[in-house]
C-alpha cells in the first residue's frame, strides 16, 4: 500500500509499505478515508523530532475498519471510525484514571522514535493496536472532515477548557488562531462562555476567527492586555489559552488573565525555557495547567457528539484537499504557512 | 407612591402607598423601571400563599437607585441596579456558603409572611435593605426587558443548569416551555449541551421554544421517553430538569434521563408528594437536586454577563409590556395562560 | 472443585464443580483465598432474588492467579489478586466514563440470572473474564482479610464519600452500623469530616462503631434528628448517608441533613417505595444521590491504598472465619444477625 | 494601649499607641488575648517589605469583641472571635466569588503601606473594619492557642489543600516543615491522603512532625525524588506543595510530583525568579497553583470545625509563650530560628 514516509530534513515521499497485519487479536486494519497533516508533523518533516528515512507519518485519520482481531469487540469490518492519534493501553494506572496522555505503553502514530511498531495515519491501510480503546466510530450524519479534527485537535479542544475550569459568563483569551486555537475558540463559546477573544499576528487567520463569529484582536495593531482589560471592566480574562506554544503566547496569556484566574497551556513544547516570577505569579494566585498530550480517548466522545449536533464546525479551517499522492506539495504549503490545515485522501 | 397590593383572592390593585425610606445606613430606595410578573406571584393571587388584603406584590425589579443609606458602598444614586429577588443577610452561616436561599434571614419581597417588612417589586419606589449584597448593577448594553430576567428567572436557570453537573457534549432534556424552562433550555445549550429537547403540552410555548432554535417535543403527540432515546442511541437524557413543579413533570424528568444521570428540580413545590421508587432510582445510580429558591446573589453575575454579551435572548418570553397601573389586567391574562411573561413600567 | 451453591430458599451446600477453565484470551483462572458472606448474598439465600438450585454463589474474593488467557497484560500467574465483585466489560459507553455500574455486559459474580455464565467467588477456583480490567494486584503489605473488603464494601464506602461532595471540616451522619456504615464512617472521617456520627438501633454494631472511635446515636435512646441538631448549632448533618436500604433508615437519613446537605443511598434497594414529600426536599434545597451497585473499578485503587497505608482497617468487622466446608453454618449466622461479617477460607 | 512597632531594620518595640476607637459603624474593637509572630512579619522585620518607624505589627489575632458599630449584626461584645489576617470589604467582584485575597479593598493587618489605616494584631485592643465579614466566632471548646492558628496559618493549609484537587488515596508531599508545612500536612492527611510525606533540611523541624505521627524525608541524608518513588511505584507525589517560599522549594516539589500531578505553591514569594522548562512540564501535563495570600474569609470556618473536633492540633508548632512586654526577645528567637512559632499574651 502507499504511505507517507520521512525521506530527510524537509522531504517527504509517497512510497508502497507492506501491508499491514493483525499481529495481535486486539488489532484492527483501517482503510483510511482522509488523514490530516498536523502542526506536530512538522517537527519530524523539520528534523526537530526523531524519526529514520522511511519512517511513516501522519496521527490524524478517519477510516473504515478493513479486519478485526479475534478479540476486537467494539466495532466491526465496515465501521467508518476516528482512530486516536496517540495509541493507549486502555489498563495502566494512568489509563485507568483517564490520563491516556501518560500511559505507561504510550506510542504515537507516524512519529518514528515515539511509536515503535505502529505506521502513520497517512497511509491506504493503518494497523492499530488495543482496537477496542482507539477507535471511535462515526455517526452518520458526521462527515469525513469533521470526523478528522475529533481525532486530536478538536479533542485536544475540548480537553483544555475542559481543565480551565471555565464557567458561565466568563470571558475567555485565546492566543493563536491556528487550528488548535481556533477549535479552543469555538469550544470556550458552547462550553458557557460569555465571550471569547482569539490574540494572533496572522490577519487571515483571524479573518476565520471573525468569520466564526469570533471576536479578535490583533496584536500588531492592539495591545491584547489593553484589549482584555476593555472588555472585562480591567480585569483582564477569567481564563487563557496558549494554542500556540511559543514563549511569546505564553508571556501573552499570562499577561492577559486576570488576578485569580487560570492559564491553560495546550499548545506544545519541547525545549523552550521562560523565566516565571514567582512572586508575581503569587501574588495573582494564578493556576497554570498544562495539558501535555491530550487523553483523546477521555474526552473524544463529547467533541464528536458537538460535531454530530451541530454545534461546532471545524471544516472551515481545511483550505487544501489534496490526494495522497500530493502529501508533499501539502507538506510544503503548510511548512510555509501557506494553508492552515492539509487534509489527505488515499 | 402607586404600588400593585393583593385585594382578597384573584383580586390586585393598584394604590397609593407610603414612600418607603432609608430605615438602616445599609438601605438603599430604588425607582422601579420595570417589574414582572412571575408564576409564584400567582401563588398570592390565588390565595394559596399567605398575604394580608394590602399586601404589596412583585419581586422582579429594575430600577435606578434614589438614595442609599450612609453604609451602601457598591451602588449609588443613579446607577440602574436589577434587585435580588429575595433579600440576604450575606453574612450567616448560609450565605458564606453562597447558598443565599437558605439565608437565616431569609425574606422574598412582594410576598407577604415570606417578606416581613418588605415592600413589593411591583411599585415606583422599593426599599431593598442590604444594599450591597441585594443589588447588581446593570451595564449599559444591557436594556431594562433583559435585566428584568436577571433578577430570578435567569439567574435561576444559570443555577440549575450549574448543579446539573453537565459536561460538555451533554444531552439536556428540560420538561416544561415556561419562562424558566425557557431560560434553562438556552442556559443549557451556551453550557455546552451538545443537544437540548424541550417538553411541554403546549404548542404555542413550544413554538416559541422552536425559534429559539431549540429541539422540542410535544408531549401530546410523541411520547418523551421514546423521544429522548431515540436522540441518544437509547440512554436517554444525561440531565433532566423538571421547570415546571408538578407531579407530572417530575415523573417526565425522571423517565426521561438516563441511567447515571442527573435530574434537577427547579420548578417549586409546596405540599406536593409523589410515590418514589427507590429501588428503581438506586439500580439506575440517578442523582436528584432540588434547586429550591434560587441563590440569586451567587449566580446573577453570570446570568448577566451572558446577557450582556448577547449569549441569551430572554425577551421574547414577554408577551405583554404594560403600564403598572394595568397591573390588574396583566394577572388575569397570566393567570388565564394568555400571557408568557407580563412586564409592568411604572 | 469445591463450590457454594444455593440448594433451595435458605438453604446452601458446597459441592463438587467442574473446574473453570480459560474460555476466552481475556479470562484469568483465580485460586481462591478467602471470600466474604455479603449482605447481597442474602437475597438470595432467602429466595428474594432468582438462583438456580445449583447457582454458585459469593461475589467478594481475594486470590492468586492461577493461568491467565493469552491476552492477559495486568497480571501472571501468581500474582495476589482482588476480584472486582461484578464484571465490566471496560469497553462500553458507560465503562469509558467510569460508571462501570451500569456496564451494558454487566454481570455479577455468584448471582444466578445476573451472572450468567459466571461462577461465585465462595469457591476454590474461579473464572474472571476481562481480567484486567476485573482484577487489582494486593500490595505486600496488605492481608487478605483486608483485601477481601476491598473488592466491594469499602470501594463502595470510598465512592458514597466521593459522591456526597465532602467537605473539609462537614458533619456527616452514617444510618446504620453494618459493614457498609461501618466503612463509610471510617472513610468519611479520613476524607475531612470533622465529625462523623453513626445511627443505629444495635447496640453491639454501635460498640465496634465506638471502639473505632467514632461518635454514635443509639436511635432507641436518643432521637437523631436532635442528636445532630445538637452538634451542629441546630443544623443537621451536611451529608447523612443511608448504608442500609430500608425506608426507615432513608428517612432517618433525610431527616438529620441540614437544609442545603446531601443525602447519599447506598444501602441497596429493589421494589421499596416511599412518599416524598417534594414540596420539603425543594424547599431545603436538598441533593439526593444513589451510588446504586459500586462502580468498584473505578475506586477501588483509592481503598487498596487507603487499606495498605493503614488509614482504614475494616477488619474488626470480621465477626467468624470459617473453613468453606462450613459455609451453610456462616449463612445461618449472618442470616440471623449473629455475625457481623463472615470470611470463607477455601 | 500597647502594641508593638517597627523601630527601624531588625527592631521592634513595644510603645503606647491611641485608644483605636469605632470609626464606622461596621467596626469593632477586639481586644487581644494571644496574638502570633508570622513568618511575614519577618518581612517588615528585616525591612524587605514597606512600614514607617512606628507602624504596628501583627495579623494573627484572637480575642474578645469590646465594643461593635451600630451596624455590625454577627458579633457582640463578650463574644469571642478570630481576626482575619487581612480585611475584605466582602462586596467586591472578587469577594462575591470567594477570593478575598483578591479584595479590591484589600488591607493587610500590621503592615504599613499593605494596611493603611490599621492597627496590627500585636497590640492590646484592635480595630476591625467589616466586623461581620472579618471576624469569626471561638466554640467554647477551642482554646486561644488553637484559635489563633484558624486566623491564618491553618486556613491557609485548609485551602491550599482544597485547590490541589486532593482524592481519597493520594500520595501528598510539603515541602518545608514550618508552621505552614506542619499544618499542610495535617490538613492532608486529615483530608483523604493514604500517605504524607514532609521534606525539610532541619532535623529539629522534622521531629515534630514525626511525633505528630506524620512520614519524614530528611534531604539532607535522602534525595526527595527518590523517596517519592520509592512510596509510589516510581510514581512521584500525586500532589506536591511549597510551603516555604523559596526557588529551591519549589523546584524539590515540581521534581518530587508524578506526571499529571499537581504542585501549589503556598509559601510566599516576592521578587524571586525560576527557569521553567516549559517542555517538561507540558510533556509531564502537569498542574501549578499558586494560593497567594489566603482567602482566609472563605475557609476559616472548616479550620475552625476542624480543632474544634479534636481532628487537629497546631499547638505543638508554639515554642515560645511570651508576654506581649517581651515581642523583642520573641522576634529575636523567631528571625534566629530558635523558635517554631511565638505567641505573645497582652
Amino acid at each position: 500500500v502507499r504511505a507517507v514516509v520521512a525521506a530527510g530534513v524537509g522531504v517527504v515521499e509517497v512510497v508502497d509499505v507492506p501491508d499491514p497485519l493483525i499481529e495481535e487479536p486486539t488489532d484492527a486494519i483501517v482503510r483510511v478515508r482522509l488523514a490530516g497533516i498536523c502542526g506536530s508533523d512538522l517537527h519530524f518533516f523539520h528534523g526537530k523530532a526523531p524519526v529514520e528515512p522511511g519512517g511513516q507519518l501522519g496521527h490524524e485519520a478517519v477510516g473504515v475498519v478493513e479486519t478485526v482481531g479475534r478479540h476486537v469487540a467494539g466495532v466491526r469490518p465496515g465501521d467508518r471510525v476516528v482512530v486516536a492519534f496517540h495509541n493507549a493501553c486502555g489498563a495502566c494506572w494512568f489509563c485507568r484514571r483517564g490520563q491516556t496522555q501518560l500511559c505507561e505503553n504510550f506510542r504515537n502514530l507516524g512519529s518514528g522514535a515515539f511509536g515503535p511498531g505502529l505506521g502513520g495515519a497517512q497511509a491506504e491501510l493503518l494497523r492499530v493496536p488495543n482496537a477496542d480503546t482507539n477507535l471511535l466510530r462515526v455517526p452518520d450524519g458526521v462527515d469525513d472532515e469533521r470526523a478528522v479534527f475529533v481525532s486530536d485537535v478538536l479533542a485536544t479542544a475540548v480537553y483544555a477548557v475542559a481543565i480551565a475550569g471555565l464557567e458561565v459568563g466568563d470571558t475567555v483569551a485565546v492566543v493563536g488562531a491556528g487550528p488548535v486555537g481556533y477549535c479552543c475558540a469555538l469550544v470556550a463559546r458552547e462550553a458557557g462562555a460569555a465571550s471569547v477573544v482569539v490574540i494572533d499576528l496572522d490577519p487571515a487567520r483571524l479573518d476565520l476567527l471573525r468569520s466564526a463569529g469570533i471576536d479578535v484582536v490583533d496584536a500588531n495593531r492592539e495591545d491584547p492586555e489593553s484589549a482584555l482589560a476593555e472588555r472585562t471592566e480591567g480585569r483582564g480574562a477569567d481564563v487563557a489559552i496558549d494554542a500556540v506554544g511559543d514563549p511569546a503566547a505564553f508571556a501573552s496569556a499570562a499577561e492577559v488573565a486576570r488576578r485569580g484566574g487560570s492559564v491553560v497551556v495546550t499548545g506544545m513544547y519541547t525545549s523552550e525555557e521562560i523565566e516565571l516570577q514567582l512572586g508575581v505569579w503569587w501574588a495573582r494566585a494564578m493556576s497554570l495547567r498544562f495539558t501535555g498530550v491530550c487523553p483523546v480517548h477521555a474526552w473524544w466522545d463529547r467533541a464528536m457528539a458537538m460535531v454530530a449536533e451541530g454545534r461546532l464546525d471545524p471544516t472551515p479551517l481545511i483550505s487544501h484537499r489534496l490526494p495522497l499522492e500530493d502529501a508533499a506539495h501539502g507538506y510544503e504549503l503548510f511548512a510555509g504557512r501557506r494553508a492552515t490545515k492539509v487534509v489527505l485522501a488515499p
